[in-house]
């Protein structure tokens, strides 16, 4: 579709907007454009209730009673069963707990596991330097702890390292979408390269799941983790989910074993026996308010096919790079603005991001606009678009505030340039 | 004070109650005496409220600003110093995250980390055969993945392995209060005689904090894991939370690792640096919605002593063992059941635990006449007392109920039998 160029251009996108729909399923506060749902997603208007039902009827009324009566004992099946057709995976090989960290953690040691049992010479951890710090740090924990080698490249040196490594070559471990850049890989054709070596692939998808097709299954991927509280839109910090392909479960031991992964965490039995299915990554007792409400938000996916999110959130991507593109004078020496997710749609997940000295004080003097984009350290503005409730309109607005705070040099103002613990 | 005999003695008890008044603060259904506070603490009434608001203003309208300005980015460390309190410990010394399991992973590392660096010799974990299965199976991981060997031995027989394993020994990981019988550790005396032998101890708190003043700092314990869920009624699966001693805490290192952990999470480093703080045990973003209803819920013990608590908690197991006696005719073989739990109040937790061959029904029994308690395989019925929110009057009516049951001998009742997923 053509890249609009006026507000009149985006209201006629949202008025044939096959996904408008959606947007009422979110609870969204007025004067404020939100793109940050790539850090929080919106609260979905099903969670509300959920939630005084869960808190002042189910725990508060039905007691330790719940946990059968209220189905909260297969609240993990339940919410990963939701997740598994937003990332193309079989209900069964995917389970919604603990975060995305501790999940890393599981499904590293267990790849590295299942590697050491059939050839201990594959010792090559291959990470990216640039991805989401928490990756990194649990790539190099196990590494250090399991006698693995770390190798960490840039994005794009990604392949190559994997080559170099051949029949030394255990786990990758990437993020799909890149959290600064917004820059993909392409997810098939990694995991290809990886196992045509003899590799496993750990995806992260914290910023893939609910914002495109994932298509785990049809890449014939291995281990994934994800994010509930970002395209989830599960609520601040809710549980994450873990993927293993089916063939892998039987296989998969890893070290931080609890009773809920037991086979029969009723009979309390001494010896640890793995559960036979993706139950074996569960370990202590879930935040049962944090995944009931991240199961209720998941229903605003509802009738929300995977290729048409994908296209809304193409074109508003598309739109954005182009209108803020305009409204900042152009990228480059010149404006003082860089683009810093790929100009290639195909490559750029549901973000655009600029690039400014002054990042973080026009992000402060955005949100006093009331457009919420967040800011990444050193320089990165970043701007999430979250296909089912964001409207071109916003897009555009989005783009209109940014001109004003550029026209006025608003960064300058010393009321933006103090900074919080959080952004 | 005398054991009551009557209704009428327990009446008095509760006229005369001096933590009377924080029965008040829970909500608490009608028609149900609640004795199974040990696996789900009943639900404060400022939870609600709270809930309300997190969920519908501070996630609805805040979006991702209220990580600074409702201040969700440091309720780990605002839970954590209301649970010290309850604990013996400084505020700086606890930390609110993750599950007990995943805690108790953390910390047992590091210890058998902060070990090995002393004393590569130091290669023996003394734990409890019949300690929750969740911290044995972690103690059983670390010591395959970290070459130690495990010595698993009865409640009694502890201090003899202690002394066994002598020079040798690493570190003793035990419950203060066995989750099936009841019975307790003395905490300062075997953290002290592990300290002549320069071990280290970890001890789960689960079932003590909130029941009992465990007194962690007049021990000179070195680490603690405990739960949120039970005594602090923070609601189902709360966050737990992990106590170190300010000694340990510059030296801790463990292999779970997240972003949360760093000394500067937001500048986005590409190496871990653990916080300078206990902040480091911190992993992945906390499930918020589960923490935040935990902070609510802790008000519940202001203003209550820990004295009077277990004052209470003692009168109340005392009153239950008594009646529970004489309601099913004398323990033996005559009635079937037996007492698991201490009778010697100075060893007992704030449970009273019995058994009965048909303990699963009978339970089920009683829960059909608004009692409830639980079952724990293979024959132990457990009675939770929660000195905060339980009445003497509701320890008179309950051993009537289990009059009744027995009387009637209502376990033989086919709808009884049936086993539910969860008890």
């Amino acid at each position: 579709m053509p890249t609009p160029t006026t507000r009149e251009d985006c209201a006629a996108l949202d008025a044939a907007d096959p996904l408008a729909f959606a947007r009422e399923r979110f609870e969204l506060p007025p004067a404020v454009i939100y793109l940050d749902g790539n850090s929080l997603g919106a609260m979905p208007r099903a969670v509300a209730p959920r939630m005084r039902e869960a808190v002042e009827r189910e725990w508060a009324h039905g007691l330790i009673r719940s946990w059968n009566d209220a189905g909260w004992y297969t609240a993990p099946q339940r919410a990963a069963a939701k997740i598994a057709r937003l990332i193309g995976a079989a209900p069964d090989e995917v389970i919604v707990t603990d975060s995305i960290s501790v999940n890393l953690f599981k499904l590293m040691a267990g790849a590295i596991g299942i590697q050491r049992r059939r050839d201990p010479a594959r010792t090559v951890i291959v990470a990216e330097r640039g991805n989401f710090p928490t990756d990194v740090y649990v790539d190099a924990s196990l590494a250090r702890l399991l006698g693995m080698e770390l190798v960490c490249v840039e994005q794009a040196e990604v392949p190559a390292a994997i080559d170099r490594a051949g029949e030394r070559l255990a786990v990758v471990q990437l993020t799909q979408v890149n959290y600064r850049s917004g820059r993909t890989y392409d997810l098939p054709a990694i995991t290809a390269q990886t196992h045509a070596l003899g590799g496993l692939v750990i995806w992260d998808l914290a910023h893939s799941a609910g914002a495109l097709p994932v298509g785990l299954s049809d890449a014939g991927a291995d281990f994934a983790v994800g994010c509930g509280y970002k395209y989830l839109n599960g609520g601040p910090g809710a549980p994450a989910f873990a993927f293993v392909a089916r063939r892998w479960i039987a296989g998969l031991e890893q070290p931080l074993v609890g009773w809920h992964g037991h086979a029969a965490p009723f009979d309390f039995e001494h010896e640890f026996r793995p559960a036979p299915g993706i139950e074996r990554l569960l370990c202590g007792t879930e935040p049962q308010l944090s995944l009931l409400a991240l199961e209720a938000a998941l229903d605003a996916f509802d009738g929300v096919g995977l290729q048409a999110l994908r296209a809304k959130s193409v074109a508003m991507t598309e739109a954005f790079t182009a209108l803020a593109e305009r409204a900042v004078g152009g990228f480059g020496a010149g404006s003082g603005f860089g683009l810093a997710s790929p100009r290639d749609a195909a490559q750029r997940g549901s973000q655009v991001s600029l690039t400014h000295p002054q990042g973080y004080a026009i992000v402060q003097a955005l949100i006093a606009r009331g457009v919420i984009g967040d800011f990444r350290a050193p320089d990165i503005l970043r701007f999430g678009f979250a296909p089912l409730y964001l409207r071109f309109v916003d897009v555009f607005d989005a783009a209109q505030a940014l001109h004003e705070v550029v026209a006025q040099r608003l960064w300058d103002r010393p009321e933006f340039l103090a900074r919080k613990a959080v952004t």
